[in-house]
Parts: C-alpha cells; sequence; structure tokens
C-alpha cells in the first residue's frame, strides 16, 4: 500500500517545505518587480499554492488541499514577512531565487505526480501533472508579475527538463510499486540537481531547428 | 439559519449589482486599450465573473454560477453596451473605473465569503476566497489586457486591504451568527469606503523594509 | 439521441485534429518568440488543450478530457516535433498561423458547445463555453507568450465572431435535434470560412463608439 509507504505526515512535511520555498522565490521576484507588501504576498501565494491548487482542481480534489489545510495558507504568509525584512542586495536576491526554486522544483514534481497517481490518474497523465504542480505556480508568478514565464524562454537554463525527470522517476517509483519516504526523496533530489546542474552550467534546450535568429521580440 | 437571513434572492440582487459595476471597469479599461467591442465583452464579462467562477471552481460547485443564471452573464454586455456608446473623456474614464472597481470590491468579498462559508470551508479560507472573488476578476482583467496588475504594484493605492477587511467582517458575522441583509450590506460598504478613502488620501502599503530604490523594472 | 448521431469515434477524431493545428498554432508562436523546445511544447500543450480544460472544469468533467486520453496529449508533441524541423520562413509562419488557427477555431466552437450541453449546460451556457473551447487557448498561447490577446485587439481580424457563429449553429441544430455529424461538421465549416474572410478582408470589430484616438497604449 502507498499510504503505508509514505505516511501522511511526511507527505506533507514535504509539501510544507516546498510551499515554503516556492514562496520565498515568489516574494523575492515580487521585491524585485517593487511591488507593495501584499503584492508579495499574493504573489508568493501563487508562487507556492498555485501549481497545487491546478493540480487538486484537474484531479477533482475540490476544494484543494492549500483551502483545507491553514499550514499550506500561512506558510507563504511567513515566508512573505521573512523577505519583507530580509533587506537582499538585488545580486544575493538572484541566486537566493535561483537555489529555493529548484529546491521546490524538486519536492513539487514529485508530490504532484504521487498525488495525481493516487487520484486514479494513468501514469503519463501524472508526469504531467507533477511537472505542472511543479512548473505551475512560478508560470503563474511570472504571469502575474508581468514577465515573461521563465519556463519558456530560451535564454534560461533548463527548467521543465528537472521537473519531468523527478516526475518521471516518481512514476518509475510507483510502477515498480517502490515507492517509500526514502526513494521519493532521492526523486527530489535528483531533479533539484539536475536543476542546479543546468543554472550552473548553463544548460539550455535548443530552439527549433535551424532558426538563429539572435532577434528576440520585446521580451 | 443562513438561508433565512440572507433570503436567496437578496444575496441575487447583491451579485448582479457587483457583477453590473465590475463589468463597467473591465468595459473601460478595454476603450482604454483601445481594444475592439468584443475585447470590451471579453473583458467586462472575465472582470465581473473571473472571481466568482474561480471561487466556484475551487469550492467545487459545478457549473459555476456564472454558468447556470443567465443574469449573470448577460449583465457585463449589459455594462458593454453602456459602455460601448458612453464617449467617455478619458479622465471621466479613469475616475468611473475607481469608483466603480470600489462598489464591486465591496460587494464580492462579502458575497464570496459568505458563499464560501456555505459550501462548507472553514473561517479563514472563506475570508481567502472573499477576497479572491473580489480581486480575482480584476487581476484576470489587468493580465488578459496586458498590464501589470493593480493589485500587485507599489504605486497604487491599498486594494487587497479593503477586500481583506470586508471579508473579515463577514467571516465574524459568520462566526458570530449575526449575518444578515443589513449586516452583510455594512460590511460591504466598510470595504468599499475603506477603498475610497484609499483612493482620496492615497493610501499605500510598504514595500519590503529597508526597500528605498526608485527603480521600477519596465512596469 | 444525440449519442446515435455523433458517434464518438466521429466526436474523438473531430477533437484530436482540432488539438493537431491549434498545437502547430502555439508551437509556431513560440519559435516566433524565440523560446526553446519545452517553451514550444508548453505552448503547444497550452494552446491545444487549454480551452478544453477550462471547459471541462467549469462543466465538472474531471480529470479532463486531456488527462484521461493519452492522444489528447501526445498530439501536441507530434505538432511540435514537426515544427521545430519544419525551418520555416517568417512570413510562412506568420500566414500558416492564421490558417491553422482558424481550423482549430471552427472545430473546437463545436465540440465544446456539443459537449457542453451534454453535460447538462443550457443553450446560451453552452454557445459560451464552445466559444471559450475554440478561443481558450489562444487566449492562454498569448497570455503565456506575454503578448496582448489577438482576441481582444482592435487591430486584428474578427476573430469571436467566427467561433459565435459556430456555437450558434451547433446549438440551433442541437435545439432542433439535428445534429449529426455532416451538420456538425459543416458549422465547424462555417466558423472556418467566416475567420478565413475575416483574415482575407480585414473584416473588424467597431471600437467603442465616437472612439477615434490612433494611440494604442505600449501594445
Amino acid at each position: 500500500m502507498l499510504f503505508e509507504l509514505v505516511t501522511p505526515s511526511v507527505q506533507h512535511a514535504f509539501e510544507v517545505v516546498g510551499i515554503f520555498v516556492f514562496a520565498i522565490s515568489g516574494a523575492l521576484l515580487a521585491v524585485r518587480k517593487n511591488f507593495d507588501v501584499f503584492g508579495m504576498a499574493v504573489l508568493a501565494e501563487a508562487t507556492a499554492l498555485g501549481g497545487g491548487v491546478f493540480r487538486d482542481l484537474v484531479i477533482g480534489a475540490v476544494p484543494p488541499a492549500a483551502f483545507v489545510d491553514l499550514s499550506y495558507f500561512f506558510t507563504p504568509l511567513v515566508a512573505t514577512v521573512l523577505v519583507f525584512f530580509l533587506h537582499p542586495q538585488v545580486e544575493r536576491i538572484t541566486a537566493a531565487v535561483g537555489v529555493f526554486d529548484a529546491a521546490g522544483l524538486g519536492l513539487f514534481c514529485v508530490e504532484g505526480t504521487v498525488k495525481a497517481h493516487q487520484h486514479g490518474l494513468g501514469l503519463t497523465a501524472s508526469v504531467t501533472l507533477g511537472m505542472a504542480t511543479a512548473v505551475g505556480g512560478g508560470v503563474l508568478r511570472d504571469v502575474l508579475a508581468h514577465e515573461v514565464p521563465s519556463l519558456l524562454r530560451w535564454d534560461r537554463d533548463l527548467y521543465a527538463v528537472p521537473a519531468i525527470v523527478g516526475s518521471s522517476i516518481a512514476a518509475l517509483l510507483l510502477h515498480f510499486d517502490a515507492l517509500s519516504g526514502a526513494t521519493s526523496a532521492l526523486a527530489a533530489v535528483v531533479a533539484f540537481t539536475v536543476r542546479l546542474l543546468a543554472m550552473k552550467y548553463g544548460w539550455r534546450a535548443p530552439r527549433a531547428w535551424n532558426r538563429r535568429s539572435t532577434a528576440t521580440e520585446e521580451i
């Protein structure tokens, strides 16, 4: 039984940590965009919970966990208060956003895949929803902040691939009935590591074949 | 029983008025953005119904009221026709957008909180969804119109706070079983008034501590 | 019985074709925006499935078809691979986007109207959801690609009107119990033709009365 391998409390702690680090990334972007404290809170909540709310709406788990479990709602507010008083240098902000974002990415892709599968979706759809859980909040963050989503940009390091890797490992673990707290943590760490390596070595995905234009349109 | 205190017809009239004023705000922004009449209608519908549809999806009230009750759907079209023939001066438009928006804000935050609570959500989640009902349409309006959401901007007067005030009063009324047509109208008027005062006196929320940069990034 | 007139397999083939052409339009926009191959895939999936997922969430058909039927998910990936190796000239891209988009528009507005009605929504709401199915993916595409939605722009040829025409014909066919594979294909072709004519002859919708400003704000 999945239930016995990943206990609810382990999964819950997993989720709160992921929510916290994503919220940090949202609040830090709000600071960079010069938004006020409420803008910070909204962007923190949207980044942290957006992917999960989308997943829960899709799998029919309503009301979504974010509206039932108060710890999901208050965690981004704690992150907002922390960032509010953090006085970060712009450079430190940029680096921190990336690392925190990578951690959230790894945590959420695994958690999303598992939850989608628990609700009866197939493995392919679970991988997709795991990826959507992981990247959905960041896309919503960028759309709300009026930026081109990092996820789509050519001149940004690999972002979707780490999530796909983490989700796929989780799906394989589910398929072979090998999911446990340890193996799911491993899947998250692999995704996190792939993302960090992509950032460190500037790994990028190719653009359309023979597309060699250097012009980027008003990005 | 809540049902006896706020009769369906009172709540319905409440909602249609809120939908109308929000739709006006959406259609006016479409005029400012130079959109065509269909763009006006889409923005009017999105502004008026977006927050409520989001709330209904979250609480599992599908199909959302906006797709069941035809008055919800046709009211924004009436607002679109009115705005289409209104020939407003740009200055008059800006002022009108603000006042209509404030009225919708007050009406929707109370209505959203009450409906979320009626569907079994806790008081905190109901306050959140009340706020989301009130501000969600405006955020969707700004995202669709390709603008930075007013809700998030530092250089805009308080917008989230009035909604939080109205939602919280509604939640307190629910908690103390004191909700009636009169008290819920009072909550809406308080939120409306707080928003008008914020506009009149330029009340703003602080940005992150020691954040004194005046540069705003391509907003 | 509707079921006997439009067999599931006919409706399914209908949908896969629509998904493919919409995905082409999304992937081509991603190329124009200089996104990488994952950005192309995300935009292809969002354009192709966004409207249908929205419709399914609204009518309570969860998980949405896009997450159940693998052909819906893999079709946009095929489109992405095709576009990736297509080496298109920029001019050819622009024209192709338009024609493919028009085909998807016609297919989806009919399919969305029929599915919404099958799930018990009224004819007006079904027309609205049919239109939303058809234009929702394109709006999501433009929002994700950080562009002003084509749907709203005054200086773009009629886009909502063809969808409304197709949805309305489908609703009339439903009302008079005359829906069949042939008549629904006809409705789709009419919508497609109206859109092509609008593109060919530059049909546009009016802006607000006496609005003669030529200034477009930072679009």
